[in-house]
């Protein structure tokens, strides 16, 4: 079967035709996607209840349209994806219901009774399970797909695997390049503009660290990274966590996904100094995220550590000294892609609605000029933190 | 074409089949492999003088025999490694004449003018362009098969073409693992025994530092490495230099190369106390091999900075101090990679000549021990220095 872009009835007959619903199902399809590259569908059994999530991957960038040209092998790499999470961080991550690459299409587990996290945190909406099941979603994944888990030869077929050139390069441009010069990708608030031409795009120091971190992006193949992992890629409620959307998987440096999420969180931590809420109630949520972000990280490092001292077959295992190595080298390299992901989410190609729902131009440009400054300073003095109580002490004292 | 082992005949009728030679042709083939992997003929045409190499990899290790298998896909791997390095290192490696994969065999220029290096060296033979050349080699390979010079997107597939987890496994274990404990496969002077079991094998901070080393081997994807860059894998006189057995390549640490290269070079410096020369003999050519080492390497720095400034097509290229940056990160590395091999090749698997050749095993052991003892101080010290001469200093104060 070759790739044929599916319409909504379309979906009915594939669905029925590849066995995922048996031929007297009452189905009604909606299209829910707000995805930006693919088509996403909701089909349900009106007879049964029984419901599921069809994602199709056109040959380019939905939200653009056929004028920019994206592969469809991204559907390959999500799936691919999806399995390997399944198996090792099972319950974290949509269930894999049938693939097909040739459709570059994927079915998956319907999780509409969940929401996506990004618009909680925008509410002061808490998350007390969160980061129990985040730290185990990354903690699990970074190591057991990395040399200290898998042999030598299976951590080689699984970079070979997640080679993905056309998504990387978008992270490359659009998260580590673009955002550091005046380039026509990135959207800008106008009130910002000045503080960038004057100011921000001269910081060549901060644009030189920026480029360390983007060639440990492309060079360092440590682990299987989920490669976008903001508050966007996640569903969840007060009991439960899933990660969705893998499409830029590949092996890459193990502290990038920790890094994206804190990143993210701190962009949230900042963004309410151009919000309407009392100073009692922003304190609160404030302390709620850095305790989150604390939790996040001293569990990560925890449970990466157990797998570690049960599990590594590698011989460096049992070297002392290598695991604490290991974190000593990876923390400053979390810190640097908190940094990166704040700054490229202020006037890169992509923001986060953090920020971009505050309507008075002036007042979000404050927020965007605070969160640049905030991650200019850690980005600067990342060697400096070996555990993140120093970072998140810091971004306490600098706004609160 | 399914693969079968070729003998001296049918190396005839399969050269004429494939169009290197004519039906005319009067062949002599004779089998010229002194190579530990593969089967190597020199084929001759009488009437016209012509002669060529052919390489066969056999799915076994053809010193050990079928008990040992090993994918032919090295000589796939050999061939493309081949074609770059003609392209980026013309008339530094033999032209490639002819290849098919299925019959894991290439046929390349015949050098045989031209001495392996490592023979060379234990007589004392001098290379004057030696470094000259070696450095364009290195350098090129470096810096042209970087995420410096290619797309993302060709890096990425340059990634995926080389990976090649049978012969990478065999350096992780033979020259990262195996030399650091009593390892089976590890090849002892009896007379060197008591001092790895009472010395060397107690050393966990070696050992630490080795891990360390090796797990940038397994994770950091720079550079298209030739791999096993010693100079027994080195053809040359006075006047030419020729890089050959390239089934080691990946893509891997730019320092590694260098490093190998290095380590190899300072295993003959030491090699001289066990042997019957004069003093002056002995520092005269311990002269030349220090200043060669400082040449190769202030050569190769200087060219691929050149080709940086030239050529680079990333954007990091322009960025002010990504330069400095890469090579401050880089060199403590060809310092550790150096000591690296220093260690493997004194009681690893494979030995070198240079120190083998000393019949008597008690002198034998006390150069095994200089050498060990040296790449201990090198490999520990490694991130003080930050320029060749700073190591040859050290060697030079150490033994002379």
């Amino acid at each position: 079967m070759t790739y044929y872009e599916l319409n909504q009835e379309q979906v009915c007959s594939y669905l029925i035709q590849a066995g995922v619903f048996i031929p007297e199902a009452d189905l009604e399809v909606n299209e829910v996607g707000d995805g930006n590259l693919n088509f996403v569908y909701r089909a349900r059994d009106a007879k049964t209840g029984k419901s599921v999530i069809v994602k199709q991957a056109p040959p380019y960038i939905r939200v653009i349209g056929e004028s920019w040209p994206l592969t469809t092998d991204r559907m390959r790499i999500e799936a691919d994806a999806l399995e390997i999470q399944n198996r090792f961080a099972p319950g974290l991550v949509p269930g894999l219901i049938h693939r097909d690459s040739e459709m570059a299409l994927e079915v998956i587990e319907d999780l509409s009774h969940l929401a996506v996290m990004r618009y909680g945190t925008i509410r002061m909406k808490r998350y007390p399970r969160f980061a129990d099941h985040i730290s185990t979603f990354m903690a699990n994944m970074a190591f057991y797909t990395s040399d200290l888990y898998l042999s030598s030869r299976e951590k080689k077929l699984l970079v070979k695997q997640f080679i993905n050139p056309e998504l990387c390069k978008l992270v490359e441009d659009f998260t580590f390049t673009d955002p550091y010069y005046d380039c026509s990708n990135n959207i800008i608030n106008p009130e910002l503009r000045p503080y960038l031409e004057k100011v921000f795009w001269r910081k060549t120091d901060l644009r030189l660290e920026a480029s360390k971190l983007r060639y440990k992006y492309l060079t360092e193949a440590e682990s299987l990274l989920h490669g976008d992992l903001h508050t966007g890629s996640i569903l969840a409620n007060e009991h439960e966590t899933r990660v969705f959307d893998s499409e830029f998987a590949f092996v890459g440096p193990s502290a990038f996904d920790v890094g994206v999420l804190v990143g993210n969180i701190l962009i949230n931590y900042v963004s309410w100094i151009g919000k309407s809420y009392s100073e009692v109630e922003i304190r609160r949520y404030r302390d709620f995220l850095l305790d989150m972000i604390n939790e996040i990280c001293l569990l990560y490092e925890q449970k990466f550590r157990a797998h570690w001292d049960l599990d590594a077959r590698d011989i460096v295992a049992s070297i002392p000294g290598f695991q604490d190595f290991y974190f000593a080298k990876s923390f400053p390299d979390v810190v640097g892609y908190a940094a990166i992901v704040m700054i490229r989410r202020m006037h890169g190609i992509a923001h986060n609605v953090d920020v971009d729902e505050i309507e008075d131009l002036e007042r979000r440009r404050d927020v965007q000029i605070a969160v640049l400054e905030l991650a200019e300073e850690i980005m600067l003095t990342r060697k400096e933190f070996t555990e993140i109580h120093e970072l998140t002490e810091l971004v306490k004292r600098r706004l609160y």
